[in-house]
């Protein structure tokens, strides 16, 4: 391929820069970087397609380093190839407010594709991206017009194959043949405890290959760049495997410490650091420098991918000529808009329509959206038929060649692997063409809570949909019944949780889920049948909180979600009739949202003057944010049939009637009883 | 080996049994029993060690149901045996208050070894016990005494093999050589989404392989009870390396749906019933019975059983006269209590001693008790330099020939495995002699929220060392700042959190985890450096609130815990100097304990009439429920050194006295002001 001393000079330029910046910082982690300039220049400068003037060009290859610790070797190439990050971002490096944290985040840094950091999220993620790829291209491409058609690359260390959201990630890549995706693994046999020796001795290439992956293993990864190349080449050649190059590197290469973990998660010593430079030909006395000419050598290349996207530009104008349906939606689904009108599609109901498990409801809005949604792609973790996330007539994600569907196919079926699923939902939404959606159990979205964090952190649209919400599924029992989970959630920053209390409830959860494009939503729903609610409406539901059942002079305000709502509009009946007391019904469907109303209607839900009492069959904590008595289940559930255990716990109107008089007994002497909506001062949100 | 018709009847009865309670529950899954119950028959009745008198005898083999919807073969056997379940057990499964709830759960049914249920946790606990018994007979065992020398066997699914978790503690355990783990996988090639082939397709055998473990294929597990037979034999000669069987089975053998996911998950229909009762020579009219021939068959082997607990209990007797310390730790451990005295070790400070990073003060404890608790074993998920979980001198569990350590070693190399090592240490401590510890930060405990969630349901000590515990962790910013989690392992029933403020504290929060053999602990610990504080002693600590500043006729507590309990009394002269305000200071280290003292003793604390304020650097979720005001962190947090970080959100003496100004200033005109201690009614716990 060629490559000259100014290679050399680029690769000791990426590794010089990390020192600095973590010297500089005092904190962070030299040696990755150090280990992996060698490949990073080889890809970033014979391979990568991209064009650092527009970050997000749709075709660009997408590069994600899963080892995020290793992230002044990314901050130091968005640099060196021009994206707009400066030397003086780099000096800010792990400072506040700057645009190069601690770990790469996409919501922050132009060219940082998805926020990685968190172990085997970042490689995942990949598999996502990959996923996304070869169903855009699937679905947009035409004889003529390869208008998607980019790879995805990551680099991955030891830590990142001990995750086992990897595990899972890296098997479905492998059934589902992505051959667009390339992956290099940094084997420099050094973890933060030690030699990888003391706990990771399996053998990594063959695991792959269990997988169904390529492997191709480059010896000398620290200076053989013609066997890089020869590789990365060797892995866009196979086209229905993914690919694992095991680069074998010396981390810190040319610290007086390499091949350590001493240089993993420290900066070098002044000393070190001066050996260093001197050694790669660098003023000793200097930092943060770069070489006139491997500013050339890079922003040639920059140069060559901005040609790359107007090449690109021309051949997407002539597609949209031909293709103008498809152009146009193209164009659209990379804004995050959804088509005109969509919402027409959503399904409302009357109280005379019957009753239904929210999941069923969640189901009959995906058959009515998929068609008019065609960017919704989803799965669920093998519980399909338990989740009812599949569309009447679903064409199923799968390499072509197994005969269970094709790569337009917009149903993916992700196996048992939440966590994987989470950390993919993030890598589909990342690429910019689709809306992901997954299911699980609600108590298992716990598994993912990795990947959940993820998707909040970095402004996210996918949405979970979390079917046997509560100890309402019943026999499955304490095992599978959730608790803590919507608690949870809730105390997650920029994640919608939703637990709607009937039709209208779902129909606005998938509004604002679907329309919010900078927040993830996890919709909870219940197994058991759900009946339709007198005074719930689409547009009051879409406020997150409103009064479904008013009271002229009444006693207690009730507040309910999901499934507990309909029983709470019984205890309104039962506390009329035996106790004389007057109660109000208020629905929370979700916390996040309602927060975010104004405060003069969140007062007009939850007024001053009466007391009130939340009801769900779970966790009460965090319910004290919003109402002065809480009854809730503080403890795990029990395994039965749902009614039995509803009794047992004492959620029936009876249950819920004896704790309303209670609240109002015990706030009865109480003078203007103030809202738990008043407080002293403002949150820092 | 030599089978003979009453194998096949006592096979064929297990399957009826599964039939018959499934279908009289309505509910459950008797897919898996119906295709596992030769294997299950072969293992219990020619193999396992163990006495259904005594299920707790510590060197019965342990049995580990992994696809724990399958728990109606262990139900079964539990029964056909002659543990103490019995038929109205069978016919109350799944229904509230039975021992035999929807999934197995260790603490509610005899013989039940762990709670299983969410897929891959099962095998991962296996791997603890398997642990745990090396460790044990490494520690205990002697020339000519083989005190400890069981077997564990698990059982498991495809939905197993796809969690990563498993992944974790499988890869984990080829490298642990762990020769006394034999697992059996139900190659049925059916989950719940239909064949495995539309998400698993990877070669399992392989990636098992490339773990390092022994494997075995048996093609006719349904009726090859030779072959099954000759393969666990196979396995118990391999000393070096775990086994994995692969028995491909057909999933609900026997009735007319046989091989297909319509026996997955739901009960068989009556005809089906009627014709696999009739094929299997039953009356098809007659529910929950067992042939006479059956129950003599499994009782002459419970019998065996028993003996082999005397014969072991004559050893033991013997070993206790040449080894009498051994004999009575081992004793001493079983019961879950600790050495008397044990408690003197742990250090305690006073204000002169030096602020140190409360991370670095569980390492003076650890390095304190580990020599009087021999029973603490545990290790770090590759943060052991962080986590500072290892004490001084200690030796690694590690395979001997490693030269890395020895199996007698206290210190587990867990990788970069924290859900893995979630689960190893419910296994480690479901063993019975061990008394186990991860570490890992504090956001990462969330990488393991499935198996923290069963350690809190099935009553298990185990402790997670949780450091880096908030933005305080400075530079690695958001995505390693917890903000949730809190709030999450909080609202999780029976999980204690501990926030300890500074020296004693610590100490405190050890204590009680130690001596809580029904629960375990989260300890989250700073990075930073926190001040031995006036006020804080360990009596105080253990429970679990405080009163740390007193103060005559004070206007407002702050109520904090961990790295801000220190800023607070910074903040107490801030508005006693520049606001003529009086503040008290509590501290909470940890709700849960703070939550069980007497409501007398919480009223001391949080009395009436005083308006309080928490202040803690995350989510205010939760504390609600003890102040009337709540300062804390709603969003995701920053890189950057720490202090710069706790100053951009005021996390200040500045930030927190203008927040009890306001505090202070809302609710002066309130008269009579409740303390949130005070409540309507009693929650359920
Ligand atoms: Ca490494
Ligand atoms: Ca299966």
């Amino acid at each position: 391929m060629g490559f000259s001393d100014v290679d050399t000079l680029a690769i000791n330029t990426i590794r010089v820069l990390a020192v600095d910046a973590t010297f500089h910082a005092n904190s962070g982690h030299p040696g990755a970087p150090m280990g992996m300039a060698p490949v990073a220049h080889v890809l970033f400068n014979k391979f990568m397609k991209f064009n650092p003037k527009n970050p997000k060009w749709l075709n660009r290859d997408r590069f994600v380093l899963s080892n995020g610790h290793g992230c002044m070797l990314q901050y130091a190439l968005l640099h060196l190839y021009g994206y707009a990050l400066s030397i003086d971002d780099l000096k800010a490096f792990r400072h506040v407010d700057s645009i190069t944290p601690g770990h790469p985040e996409a919501h922050d840094t132009p060219g940082i594709e998805v926020t990685t950091g968190p172990l085997g999220q970042g490689i995942s993620n990949a598999v996502g991206l990959a996923i996304a790829q070869a169903h855009t291209a699937a679905t947009f491409n035409k004889p003529g017009f390869d208008v998607v058609d980019n790879y995805t690359y990551s680099f991955l260390g030891d830590g990142c194959l001990q995750e086992g959201i990897s595990s899972e990630a890296c098997s479905l890549a492998g059934h589902l043949q992505l051959g667009n995706l390339i992956a290099v693994w940094d084997d420099n046999h050094i973890t933060i405890d030690g030699d990888t020796n003391v706990s990771f001795t399996e053998d990594v290439i063959k695991r792959y290959e269990a997988y169904g992956w390529h492997t191709v293993t480059v010896e000398k990864g620290d200076d053989d760049l013609e066997g890089i190349a020869a590789a990365i080449k060797k892995c866009q050649e196979i086209k229905d495997k993914p690919s694992l190059i095991q680069l074998k590197t010396t981390i810190g290469f040319g610290s007086k410490q390499e091949g350590t973990h001493g240089v993993h998660g420290s900066p070098l010593k002044a000393d070190d650091i001066k050996q260093l430079k001197t050694k790669f030909g660098f003023n000793p006395e200097q930092s943060f420098v770069v070489p006139q000419e491997v500013y050339d050598l890079c922003h040639k290349v920059a140069a060559e991918g901005a040609a790359k996207e107007e090449e690109w530009n021309a051949l997407f104008a002539k597609y949209g000529e031909q293709y103008k349906t498809e152009a146009a939606d193209l164009i659209r689904r990379q804004k995050g808009d959804l088509p005109e009108g969509w919402e027409k599609a959503l399904p409302l109901y009357t109280p005379a329509d019957p009753a239904v498990a929210s999941r069923k409801l969640s189901e009959n809005i995906i058959n009515k959206i998929y068609e008019v949604l065609p960017e919704l792609v989803g799965g669920s973790a093998d519980l399909t038929g338990s989740n009812l996330t599949r569309w009447k007539g679903a064409v199923d994600f799968q390499p072509p060649s197994t005969g269970l569907g094709d790569y337009s196919g917009r149903y993916i079926r992700f196996g048992v692997r939440e966590h994987g699923m989470g950390a993919i939902l993030n890598g589909l939404a990342a690429y910019g063409t689709i809306l992901p959606y997954g299911g699980t159990f609600l108590n298992f979205v716990s598994y993912a809570a990795g990947a959940v964090r993820l998707s909040a952190l970095s402004q996210i649209r996918a949405i979970w949909v979390a079917t046997h919400d509560s100890i309402g599924l019943g026999e499955d029992g304490p095992t599978h019944q959730p608790i803590e989970t919507l608690a949870h959630f809730r105390a997650l920053p920029n994640c919608m949780v939703w637990r709607p209390a009937d039709g209208n409830e779902t129909s606005a959860a998938y509004y604002v889920a679907l329309t919010s494009k900078h927040t993830p939503s996890i919709i909870a729903l219940s197994r058991q049948n759900l009946p339709q609610l007198e005074g719930s409406v689409i547009d009051k539901g879409i406020k997150g909180g409103y009064v479904l059942h008013e009271q002229e002079g009444a006693d207690v305000t009730l507040v309910s979600t999901g499934s507990e709502v309909c029983i709470c509009v019984d205890a309104v009946k039962e506390l009329a009739e035996k106790h004389n007391i007057k109660a109000r019904v208020v629905s929370i469907p979700c916390f996040e949202v309602f927060d975010a109303q104004p405060k003069d209607y969140r007062l007009s839900v939850l007024p001053d003057g009466i007391p009130s009492l939340s009801v769900e069959v779970m966790s009460t904590m965090g319910w004290e944010r919003y109402t002065h008595e809480q009854f809730g289940l503080n403890r795990f559930g029990a395994s039965g049939a749902y009614l039995d255990v509803y009794k047992k716990f004492e959620f029936t109107p009876e249950g819920i009637a004896k704790r309303a008089v209670a609240t109002v007994n015990f706030w009865k002497d109480v003078p203007n009883i103030r809202s738990p909506i008043n407080r002293a001062f403002e949150q820092i949100i």
